[in-house]
Parts: C-alpha cells; sequence; structure tokens
C-alpha cells in the first residue's frame, strides 16, 4: 500500500517554538543561493558528454557507496545490486531486479541521512509521491527511467536547475583531463573545474605506484627517477591542472603525518621509495615529506590544499579482491593532528597566504585539537564535518564542537563530496538546514543578534567557500 | 520531613511541546510490551529456589556496584554497607544500619540512573510514597522487608508481575548449571536462559585458570593438556549450555583484539599459556587467537557471540585485596576496534551466519569505529549503551552517533546488564522513552514519518533482540 | 552605524516552553551568591597596588591569549595588537590603534565565549549600550579608558563590586610574594590568596630549570643538590604559601604520568635531572614521581592538588620565539588517566584526607575514564571543564559527560582560570547559567524534583568550591 512522500518545509530545523521561526527566518535567506561546491567526485564525462543517465539503479544505486555498505551490513550481495566486478562485468545482474531489492530494503536508511537525501532526489527531482518500497519499486523505476530519457534530466540541465555556480571534480594527477578539455571548448557555461589529487603518484603504497610515475614522466617529460625531476613533473602537472581551473589539491592519507626532510634525506627516501620494496614506515614518511613539499608548491602557485586523513580503505579483503575500492568498506581510525602536522607548521604555519583546510573522521579531535590548530595558525582552516560525520547530528557536533574555539571564520563552508549528482541539492540544502537552526540556537539564547546571525548564514553558504577555495 | 516521591508519567521524554506528544504516543505503544533480557547477571538460584529476598539492603544495596562504587567516592566504607570480604565474612554489618547510611547519602545519586532506577523500584514495586532520605530510611528498611517477606514478592511472582519473556543469566564454562537444570525440572513456565562465559578457561590472566583448566578436563573428560582437547572441551561445554537454553557467548576481555594463528603457532602458544608463567603479551595473544577460534564454534553451533572489551578490571589494588571483584573498581579505556577485530574479520566478517555483538565502554568509537563497522559487515551487529553509558544521556548518545551510519536494524535493542533484579523492567522502560524521545525528535524533523517510527519503536524494544540473539 | 548592545536576561537558559521558566527560578535563587574564584591567574600586585588600569588594549585584549589567538589565526600580527616581545619591547604599537584593529575584526568572535564575556564587560562593567564594530571603536576606547580613571574602576574597588569573597591567584614557589603580603598589610578586607605552582621546579623542562633550583636554594637555605634537601625546600615552599594563603597546589604536566619510585631510584632520578642534559623520558618519569611526592606532602600539610595536564605548550615554535609563553599557541593532545594515575592512586587514591582534582583538555576521557575514576576513588574530585571548553557547549558537554555516573557531589564548582580581571563575574554567570539549565532539564525530564535542583545549584555555586578548596 502506498504511502505518501512529502519533504516537511521545517525538516532538520529545530523544533522549539523560540527557535523554529527564527531558524526559518535565516532559512529563507539562504535556501535560493547558488550552490558552491569546491569539493567532490562527480564524473566531468557526464558534462562533457551530456549523455543521458541511463536508469535509477546506475544512477542511485550502484555508485553510492553509502548505500551498498549498508545493504551489504545485511547480507545483500553486492552483485545483486549490479555492482561491477574490477574487470567490469556484471554478472547476471538487472537493474529492475536491483532496484526492487533496493526498494525492499529501503527502510534499512530509516534516520540515516541517505534517506533524506534520496527523498529529497526523487521528490524535488522526480515528482515522486509515494513513498518508496516494495510495491512502489516498478513505479520508481518507471517514473525515474522514463524522465531521464528527456532533455530536462541531461546532466547539463541539471546541473542549471540546481542552480550549481560552480562544481569541482577530483582527478588524478595522470588524467588527461580530457573531458575538463572538452568542457571548455564545449560554450557551455556551466563551471566545472578539477581538483589536483596527487595520491596516486606521492603515495608509495597506491595501487601501481610504480606504473604511475612512468606514466607520469611520460606525461611531463620529466625524469622522474631522479627526485629533482620527480618534484618538476609534479609542479607541471598541478600548473596543467590549474589551467583547466583547479583551485586546490587534495590529499587523502591515512594518516595527518607531515615531516620534512633535508635534501639529502629526502633523496634517499625517493630512491628506496622508487626502488621498492617499500617498507610500511617509509611510505609513511615519504607521504609526511610530500605533504610539507606540496604546501610549499601551494606557496608558489596559490593552490588551495585539502587534507583527508584517516580512513583504513578496503578494511574488508575479501570484498576489495572481488569488488575493488569504494565499495563501502573504508573504515575511519583514531587520528592525532597536534604532533602529526607539527614539521608541516613549523615550516608553513604562519604564512598566511597559505590555505590547509583540515578533515578529519574522528570527531573527537573538533574541540580537542582542530578548533584549538585551526583557532591559532594562520594557514589552516577547517574543513566542514566529513563523509560519515557529514549527516544532521554529525554537522551539529562539528559546529558545536569547533565554534567556541575556531568561530565561523576559520570554517569554510560545506562541502559535497560526493559520487552522488542528484544528491547535490538535497546536501547542501541540509547543511544549510543545519547552520541555520545551530545559528537559531544562538540568537535564541541571546549570544548573538539576529542580524549577525543572518551574516553568518550567508557566508557559510555561499561567501566562505568562494574565499576559502578562491573561487 | 517526608517529601512526596513520584514518577513524572512523562519522565525522560523529550519536553519540546512539537515532540513530547509524538514521544507519548510512540511510548504508550511499547511500555507493556514483554521484556526480553538477553543478557544480564542475576542468580538463576533465586528462580530455582523461589526464596524470599531477606531485606533491602541484600537486595539493592550490597549487590549493586553502581551504589558501591558513588558511596565509596565519598569516602564511605564498603564494611559499613556490609559488603562481604572475600571470605564470606561481613564483620560489624547490620543491614538496618547499612540501609540508614544509604539513605542518608542518597542525595549523591541525584542525577545518575542509579536514581531513576531505584525511585521506580521504590515506588512501582514497593508501593513506597515518601522519597529516600535520612528520616525515612527506617519507613523504607521496614516497608520492603515486610513485603519482601510475601508471597507476591517471590523471585517467580516478581518475574512473572515484571512481564519478563525471557531472561539470560551468565555463567562459567566450569558452571554445573544445576540451577537452570532444576528450573527445567520444575514445571515453573518461566524462561530463564544461561549464556557462556568461556573467560576462566579462555583468559590465561583470569585468576585461576589454570585450575581452570583442570576443572574443564574434569567435565568433560577431555584431555585439555592438549590443544585439540582442549577446543573439544570448549566445544562440548557449549553443547552443554545450549542444551540448558543458551542461545549466545559473552567475552569480557580488557581489549578487542583478535588474531588468525596458524595451528603450529596457536599449539606453541597453548603450551606456553599453560605451562605458565604467562607473559603479557602471550596472554594478550590468547585471548585475541581464542576470539577468533570462538566465532569459528559459533558458525559450528549457531551461539550469538557478544564482546565486551575495553575495562581495566579492579583497578584499585588495595580495594580488590580486601573485597575481590566487582566492587565498582573497574574504570573504562580507551579501546580500538579496526584493527583489532581484523584479524577476525578478515576470517568470518563476511559471514551472514555468525553474529556478533559489540559492545564499548569508549563512546569516541560510537561513530568513528563502530557504526562504520556495523554498518559495513554482515556478521557485526552494535550492543546498546553499555554500562557507565545505560544512562539518558548515555543512550542519547548511543542512537546519535550511531544510526546515521549504522541505522536501526544494525542494533539488537536493549540489555538491562544487571544484577540488579528489580531493577530490570525500569531499565528497560527507561531505554523505551529514550529510544521514543529519539525517534520522536525524528519525527518532528521531518526525518520519519510517525508510521515508521512507531514501527522501529517495537523493533527495538521486541523484535530486534529476540531476533538478534535467536530467541 | 551603531547598533544596540544589550544583554538578554535569559541568555544561555534553555530555550524551551517547559524547561525556562525553571531555569530561570533556579537562576533566580544563586545569580546573587558571592564570587568564589579558587583557581585563576590574576596579578595580584593589581590589589597589592590598588594603581587604575590604563586603557581598554592593555586591560582586555593583550593580556587574553583567547582573544590574541583568535585574531592572529586571521592573519593579525600579534605587534600591531600592542602584544610585548620578550625584552619587553613594543615597537610601534599604539594602543588605540590596537583596540581599533580589534574592534573591526570582533565579529570573529561570535559564537565564542569570549564574545560573551567581554559583551558583558562591555555593559555591566562600563555601561556600554552599542555593539562593539569598527565605527564605534574610538567610542569604546574613551568610555573605558576614562572611567579606568576614576576611582570605581580601581582594581580593590572592582572586585568588591564583583562581589568576591574570596580570589585565588597562582604563583612560581620562587616567587617572594611580596604582593600577598603586602595585601596582608594592607588591612584590606578583600581575600586575595595564592596557590603554589611549583612547575618551575619541578619540571625539568621548564625553562631554566637548573637555574630556579639555585634560586630555591637560596630562598629556603636547603641544599637542594641533595634529593632530601631539595624536598625539605619544597616543605618550606608550601609552608611559606600556605602562610600567605594558599589551600592548594597546582600542577600543569604535559601528561598526567604518575610513578612512585624507591628512594634509591628517585635520587638517581633526581641525579641525573639536575646534572643535564635531561633526557626526554627523564623529564617524564620526574614529573610523574613528583606528583606522588607532592600527594604525599598534600596529606602532611592539607593543601590541595590540582592537576592540569594535556597542552602541548607553545607548539608554535616561532610564535614562541619572537613572543614567549601563554600567547595563544598551546594545543590540547589525547591524554591518558587510567593508566596514568595508577602509581599514585595505588599509594594515595583511598585517602579520603587527600583531594585531588582533575581536570582535563581531552573531553572524550569525561564519561570514559574521569567520571568513573572520580566515582570510585575517594582522593578524587572532577574540576570544572577548562580552557577551550570553559564554554556553554563546552560546559554542558562537562556535565551531561560527567553527571551520571560521578554525580554532583564529586565535581568542585566552577573555576574562572582566567588573566582577564573584569571577566571574572561574567564567566562565573555563564557557568550558573549553565548549570542551572541542566539542572532545569533534569526537573524537566522528571529525573529530579524542583527543590533538589535548587540545593544543587546552591552547592555547585558555592559551597562545593569552598568545600573542595577548603576555603
Amino acid at each position: 500500500m502506498a504511502t505518501a512522500l512529502t519533504l516537511h518545509p521545517d525538516r532538520l530545523l529545530p523544533t522549539g517554538p523560540a527557535v523554529r521561526p527564527i531558524a526559518r527566518r535565516l532559512y529563507d535567506s539562504v535556501s535560493g543561493l547558488p550552490i558552491v561546491s569546491p569539493h567532490g567526485h562527480t564524473d566531468p564525462a557526464w558534462f562533457a558528454g551530456n549523455q543521458p543517465f541511463t536508469n535509477a539503479t546506475e544512477l542511485l544505486v550502484t555508485p553510492d557507496h553509502y548505500l551498498l555498505r549498508m545493504l551489504y551490513s545485511q547480507g545483500i550481495d553486492l552483485e545483486r545490486l549490479g555492482v561491477a566486478r574490477p574487470d567490469g562485468s556484471t554478472p547476471g545482474t538487472d537493474a529492475r531486479q536491483a532496484w526492487r531489492l533496493f526498494a525492499a530494503n529501503y527502510h534499512l536508511f530509516r534516520g540515516t541521512p541517505s534517506r533524506l537525501w534520496l527523498d529529497w532526489v526523487f521528490s524535488a527531482v522526480f515528482g515522486l509521491d509515494v513513498r518508496l518500497q516494495a510495491d512502489t519499486a516498478d513505479h520508481y523505476f518507471d517514473a525515474i527511467g522514463s524522465q531521464l530519457a528527456t532533455a530536462g534530466f541531461l546532466p547539463r540541465a541539471l546541473f542549471e536547475r540546481f542552480g550549481i555556480e560552480v562544481l569541482a571534480t577530483t582527478e588524478s594527477p595522470l588524467d588527461d583531463l580530457r573531458h575538463h578539455q572538452a568542457l571548455r571548448r564545449s560554450g557551455w557555461t556551466g563551471r566545472v573545474i578539477t581538483t589536483f589529487r596527487p595520491d596516486p603518484v606521492v603515495d608509495p603504497e597506491f595501487a601501481g605506484f610504480r606504473a604511475n610515475l612512468a606514466r607520469l614522466a611520460e606525461l611531463t617529460g620529466c625524469d622522474v627517477a631522479d627526485y629533482t625531476g620527480y618534484l618538476d613533473a609534479l609542479r607541471l602537472r598541478r600548473h596543467f591542472f590549474a589551467s583547466m581551473g583547479a583551485t586546490a589539491t587534495d590529499h587523502g592519507h591515512p594518516t595527518a603525518a607531515t615531516a620534512e626532510l633535508g635534501d639529502r634525506e629526502a633523496r634517499a627516501l625517493f630512491r628506496r621509495v622508487v626502488d621498492g620494496p617499500v617498507a610500511a614506515q617509509d611510505a609513511e614518511l615519504f607521504r609526511a615529506h610530500m605533504l610539507t613539499v606540496m604546501a610549499g608548491m601551494s606557496l608558489e602557485d596559490g593552490l588551495v590544499m585539502q587534507l583527508h586523513p584517516g580512513a583504513w580503505r578496503n578494511h574488508n579483503a575479501a570484498l576489495y579482491a572481488r569488488f575493488g575500492r569504494d565499495r563501502g568498506a573504508d573504515i575511519p581510525q583514531r587520528t592525532d593532528y597536534v604532533r602529526a602536522l607539527k614539521p608541516l607548521l613549523d615550516r608553513y604555519g604562519n604564512e598566511s597566504r597559505l590555505t590547509l583546510i583540515l578533515f578529519t573522521l574522528d570527531e573527537s579531535t573538533y574541540a580537542r585539537e582542530l578548533a584549538p590548530l585551526a583557532g591559532h595558525y594562520p594557514a589552516l582552516k577547517l574543513g566542514p564535518a566529513w563523509w560519515f560525520h557529514d549527516s544532521p547530528e554529525g554537522m551539529r557536533r562539528f559546529r558545536r564542537q569547533v565554534t567556541e574555539t575556531a568561530g565561523f571564520y576559520n570554517t569554510v563552508g560545506f562541502n559535497d563530496d560526493t559520487r552522488a549528482f542528484c544528491s547535490i541539492p538535497a546536501r547542501h540544502d541540509a547543511a544549510r538546514r543545519i547552520d541555520c537552526g545551530y545559528l537559531a540556537e544562538l540568537v535564541a539564547e541571546g549570544q548573538l543578534d539576529e542580524d549577525e546571525a543572518a551574516g553568518i548564514a550567508v557566508d557559510l553558504a555561499y561567501h566562505l567557500p568562494r574565499q576559502a577555495y578562491r573561487l
């Protein structure tokens, strides 16, 4: 039996009668602002090619590791959801069957942000007005599929409809950025920029590291077997990415360790790392050293630095062997910043011209380490609640634990950080609602005047990300 | 001067006018459900023998380490509270005097869950209508004592009055389960089952480990000096416990470390552990290895596994020497799960047929480690807020930090985990109130529809524990 | 354009209609109580000399590391704020210019407690009724400056106007306490007492440690090159401090490590530490040992012990080189208490006559370690939310994470811990409001009766600090 699907107009706003009206006023003043998305993982090919998305399963389920992990946790095999094996094969998968399986398990997402984002997509993007469950699965699959085939649902049309002012994707330094180049040539006015993510050539434990270096040499003509040539090659790729619109780099490391090695020590380490096999501590030290090197390059070329540490990638060995990366088996770990960042901060922490945006999966560091660090060092800013914590309660914890020490102006607004294109407006909307709710509580408690809160709301939604990411 | 004792009908429900009515409706729909208590520490002898409890002090104070620790922290000697020495002697104790001392210090428990549970017991079980304080101590002692002597307050009568559908106790693998056997023979229909807690024969640092192994050999006829015989003996005891109703095992380890040793390595370690003296790292490795072994046995015999790590037992050496275990001197420690559980998860994490329920005393792991792990691995579920965190704020933190990543359906409902029999309904009632409050907030914030919340409320109170513990 | 500055009469109280009236009643019953300030860093010279404060910048900005760190984080050079170099010079600084710079950046403090405290000072102390911003900077500077020159704004007059019953300062054991002696001789009835902070002669890594020992020898006539003489010297200084009113010692260590060394081991370690250079682990072990020694001395002389661990002091090496200590570059670190304190607790933890007040910068220890420890050991009490956590949300987290295990009576009320004299009443007022709000929530949720809450509110604001600090 179908149940109505409606989006509560005051969803995620505080429920207290003294607070909600304030929150509502603040939210009304920011809900229509353009979306600035300075960090994410959408595919630039979508916008370059502007081909229609295929069906509900491939658009909404298979690429979304938030969904895969939850379904898998309840014993649902990823193959039945249409997830491809590393060789690209999807044996025995039928998109409609996969969607039905998803629909029948949609209750698993109650209380999670995935439910919020998806309901928004269903209602606001596809106009669906019944709840997704087993007996509405086909209706959904058909309704979404038929709309996706129309012009109004092509990637560029959705981009414009979503009110996206700028969207950053993330690419390997070995990427030729052909889609970004095609976009530039296309004459389309949507602003899609790249981000420089050097992990494949900077992390000795990245899959194919040595082959990646060989490819780096090919792309740049540099002798990357030599440390100086290697750094030159990185500079050239950074320059190329910047020419394709990049204003930022991104670094996904297992820890936040940084180091500053002397030239001789650095060359010797690079030698060991290139020659292999690489000891775990050499790999860690090289990543650590390269973060400091990258900070130096950022001072040269002005690219903003982002550090995303703390995930144990591919924790489930068997699943990784079957399906590869990004299938929901990454698990956060305890992360130290105070000792880890000191070498980099000793060298560059007092540089106002550098912006290093820190993220964490370890919320215990918000009030203890990150807010004190960002509330002191001119080079540091705090990224928003990330990944598992990009959720209503997660965002509330972020503001409540960070603001009192770091204020609002050492934070950088919201990142959607997503591969799920259609959820981008839902995510920004949720963040704006949570931030307005937080601000409204400060007003209702007499900690801020409402005119100040209104200014901050606009800053968080729009100005801070533009400033922090130099957009 | 006596003050009225009343239980607020809406206690522990959210106070906001937009939320409380929803919470009240949800709570009304679950408040009368039977109690499923799949993990606890009541004494099966109570129900087997069905003898009257003696007095207020022995029923409510002396066995409750929550009370002892708080009173002791304020300089009150445990001997004055009637706590027995290890030799069983209770020099100079008078139950009434001890009760008066407790009553005069009852204010210490303001703001703690003990206060909530006790007030419920006083009011709902014993019909007391004045607050406990120095000048009502004798009234309490007399009123409770006289009721305990009546038929309606015998253990089985209380069990039935409390609406307990099933109650699990916890026993050593060396226990002959005579009380459980007597219960089965008695014809009483109350369902009291045991739980297999193998620590005494699996943890080389457990008091009397080698003597325990000798006893294990006696009970099973196995040659436990041999590793194969030792494993056979464990299998036999598990089988015996299952025949006495056990559906679960429970493992209380200092850490969550797991390991998987090869056969030769395991035999050599077992040899060292049995021969003694045992090095700390050998003890840790053996416990770690045995967790993985036990997971394998659970796959064989279907017993659900529970892991309770992270307590530094008997932190107060002097108190332990005087009074022995479980006197309130256990202190939680930082606990890692991500690295610790990997060996077991590598072997069995993808097994949907295994259920490993994780608990923690380190709340910083809720959102960072436990929810991501349970929200991915089919074998994992999350136990409820445990021990120090089994409290209104503790349960709220659990839901707020776990749900957004793990959802509701990777959790297992409530455990009362108590030795304090009379508090069982109070504890389940508190959990139901907190869960309904949390759900009501999701409804009021537009994150869930009320019909969904109502379904979840019943699942949390009743269906999830039955399913997770295979009851 | 000037905007009105008003202090909301219900600021920081919960906003829910069922809670606020209760909170308001509770707050009204404690708002006028005298201020007991048992721990802080004001300068006794102010009260001894009773000279007028100079201007707004020197009174409110330059000594306040909360303000300096935030302004510095946004790229504002400390020299422009009038911060002196270690040689005392303040090149190119003009107090009015510095104030203007501060005023133009006052928006950075939105959402921080500094904003709350300062607005209180502006409004309640100086009668200002417009908000501080760039275009009111001069008005502020003039209005504050002219008032500071009047009799009613002399340090003693403010002390009396603030309703301070007792104020503890903190001094080095090498301090001759001349200001405290002058105060005693002056006949002024304001109670200003000292606190014994032995770090300069107990921490081998403290700047000038060996010179400090030499000075200790001079002051006491003891042979501090000998371990026995060193301990005697410490006893003499403690005795002298106690004679100047001290009721407490304070220990600021990087960690909470304690140790108990045998006499021979202690003497050998002392020898190494005095002879230098000091290995990091020797320094840590010596501090650890001395905490246990100091606990023993506290049992002798009755001084209450305070332990403030967990700050990485002077994390910003370059800033430290330019400006010295206490400029906002201290960063908290993860802190362990359970293992760290065990040696001291094994020796003295069961002593009801000892009071050791624990503080933390690592909130993850509140519920996990500190509340269980303080809720068990007679010698332990918990200090209030400290430093970065002395804020509305920080104080709420403290109560919510501590109370359910440790109750209220293992806590010690509020510390303002400040160098910012004028903010003392604002800080105590904020703490009272937050505590009353927390209590009101317990009442509204049916966890406490209002008469109990009212009693606790007075205990927290007044009786507990007097008792815990033996004032």
